[in-house]
């Protein structure tokens, strides 16, 4: 079965929003990773930075999640969390932008959003916390915390918003066509494995 | 890292076996699965089917798996289960077999034993059910069970075991440097990107 629609899940620190952005370079599709967060906002009227932070994380199970909905659209949330909300969005815009033609989406468990659709292929990047712990204070320099303290509170967020949302284990081989260590691969060779084998189903 | 040892764990009938084989062949190094049962067998004093039925089930909780003790080797055992025992047989195995050199070993939680070799490059191969379903059908022959009771039967038995003796999750990512979904990829394609991998750490 030829596949179209590459989706990336991954750990965070690991290096997989690199390899997506390489993966839709080599193959020349779009790339859809703050560009779909920044659509899912127009649609929604959140701004962007507020989806960003929300839209991996666990859903709200207190009051104060139905407490931000945005300005200028009373009602329209129709008694969904904010949470619920954000992740029926995401849901059209993904299930969208993949009838729309071949692309690269990172996160967004746009895995399971799509997994009935034959020609995607879902990727799944992770690597040992040593390694990640390096690359986030390389990519995103020093913070008052340790960077295995950010990695494990952002892994737990999606961990647990993954887990709720689609009632699997995020992590779990099973989910995924591909799962590649990008601490032992390197991000260039993640990317080439992945390429040749949306090119190899297109012979 | 130069690899030079591969292992192999699989979800039964998704052709992990088959995979390490060609693998084994198209580099030229020794593979070892029942092999390796029949070098435990020896070394234990069980026989080679016994080792074999027993060499990845969970571990035995009653009296009864302490009453299979190989005749002619009485107290060899010093109070381990026949699981136990067994385990400490295939470590030792293990550990000794990828001292000798290049090789590819599939299943008996040989990524678990080997996770501190460096040159060591651990796969994990999966597939849906209803391929795997269809593939032991084809390639074992029907029996009494479902063929989906079958697949049950055996990956339960290969979870409790692995998470008894390494405390991880059998099947997440996190544990190998590759999955690999054999349905969706094929067996030959899937060898050859393990191969890619093993030659590109070589250059």
């Amino acid at each position: 079965m030829e596949k179209r629609i590459i989706t990336i899940s991954r750990e965070f620190g690991s290096g997989g929003r690199s390899i997506g952005r390489l993966v839709a370079e080599k193959l020349g599709i779009p790339f859809y990773d703050k560009e779909l967060v920044d659509q899912v906002a127009l649609e929604s009227g959140f701004s962007p930075k507020f989806v960003e932070e929300h839209g991996e994380h666990a859903p709200g199970k207190s009051l104060l999640s139905y407490a931000f909905a945005p300005q200028g659209i009373p009602g329209v949330m129709h008694g969904l969390s904010t949470a619920d909300f954000l992740w029926n969005i995401q849901c059209s815009v993904i299930l969208q932008l993949a009838d729309e033609g071949p692309c690269v989406i990172v996160g967004r468990n746009a895995d399971y959003i799509l997994k009935d659709r034959e020609d995607a292929f879902h990727v799944f990047v992770h690597a040992d916390e040593s390694f990640r712990a390096e690359r986030i204070v390389t990519k995103y320099g020093e913070s008052e915390k340790s960077p295995e303290s950010r990695l494990n509170e952002k892994d737990k967020r999606r961990r647990v918003n993954y887990q709720h949302y689609t009632g699997r284990t995020w992590g779990m081989a099973q989910n995924y066509d591909l799962c590649v260590d990008s601490g032992t691969l390197g991000e260039e060779q993640c990317a080439d494995i992945i390429v040749n084998i949306v090119k190899n189903s297109q012979k």
